[in-house]
């Protein structure tokens, strides 16, 4: 897996247990799609499951809906003008939206959904079905079923982020985003 | 309100959206119980919910089971070991839990689930039954009743953390913790 190493599936949800903002990536008959997701978290170790937020008016979700996978992928700071770029246009409005936002990607090993190439992490989910969730909250739960991480940044089930541009992003609101800050262990814990 | 002041309903989210670790405050029947949890972020923003994964071997789930409300507070790193002891250690097994913490609580304006003092904001959350997601996933759904902030962090709809000790955090494993970083702007967001 060009530029990634596994991750344990138990240990997944440290992927994203500091909440950073995601990609969401899905692909259906041959259309491939990337959107940005602040809104999405672990919700079980083992198996690993998250939670994403697509809303209906994505593109991304009638591709989820349809392939019933998607990938979820940590960006880094350095991808944060492609990651607004992505979360801020439709793939139904303008259909050369991945061109234009400079992200490349690569075959994921167990879903259709492609990887985002740069990433720090990525996990491959498979949907399992809520349609209650789905249709009232635009809530999907995946099941993870592969976990990658560029191991510059995480490796030894710990991030260790190498540079400040291939930190992980944390979005707010009108194209501003907190950088994930410095690490810290509290007393008795070191 | 001591030590807060209101947040607009609809830019609740934004108390969330950069993914922090919280604190579960709730209440029922004369008994008070804080714990904290990684897994939390917003579900939408008008009227603003919020999802919060709670295990049932918590005390907190017996508690917010019983009075449908619970409260999201957002714990600066002066608090880290507080949040890293509460999360640690059930009222069940250990009645002195919130002594011992150090935490103060306060009331909140629109539920019985009380406020942590020294936050950097709280949420006031009404459970929306979802017995499935309950009972299968350990998934609450709540409606944000009212949102509050300290306007030394967080003012104006923006988040500007006054120094390294009234940041947000980000919980990892094992103790270890992220600060909230550096903000910035993508260009051309300016």
């Amino acid at each position: 897996m060009n530029g990634f190493e596994p991750v344990e599936l138990t240990r997944a949800y440290l992927l994203l247990n500091h909440g950073p903002t995601v990609l969401v990536s899905s692909a259906h008959e041959g259309e491939q799609n990337v959107m940005a997701a602040a809104w999405a978290m672990p919700l079980d170790f083992d198996p690993p499951k998250v939670l994403v937020v697509i809303d209906k008016s994505t593109r991304t979700r009638a591709l989820v809906e349809a392939s019933g996978e998607f990938t979820l992928c940590v960006p880094p700071r350095e991808q944060a003008e492609a990651v607004l770029f992505v979360g801020s246009h439709s793939a139904s409005a303008r259909q050369d939206k991945l061109q234009v936002s400079g992200l490349q990607l690569q075959s994921a090993s167990r879903v259709g959904a492609p990887l985002v190439q740069g990433s720090l992490a990525c996990l491959e989910c498979r949907v399992l079905p809520e349609p209650h969730n789905e249709q009232r909250y635009d809530l999907f739960i995946g099941e993870v079923v592969a976990a990658w991480a560029d191991p510059q940044a995480f490796s030894g089930n710990r991030w260790h982020f190498p540079s400040d541009g291939r930190r992980s992003v944390h979005y707010v609101a009108g194209g501003s985003f907190f950088a994930t800050g410095p690490g810290f262990v509290v007393p008795g814990k070191e």
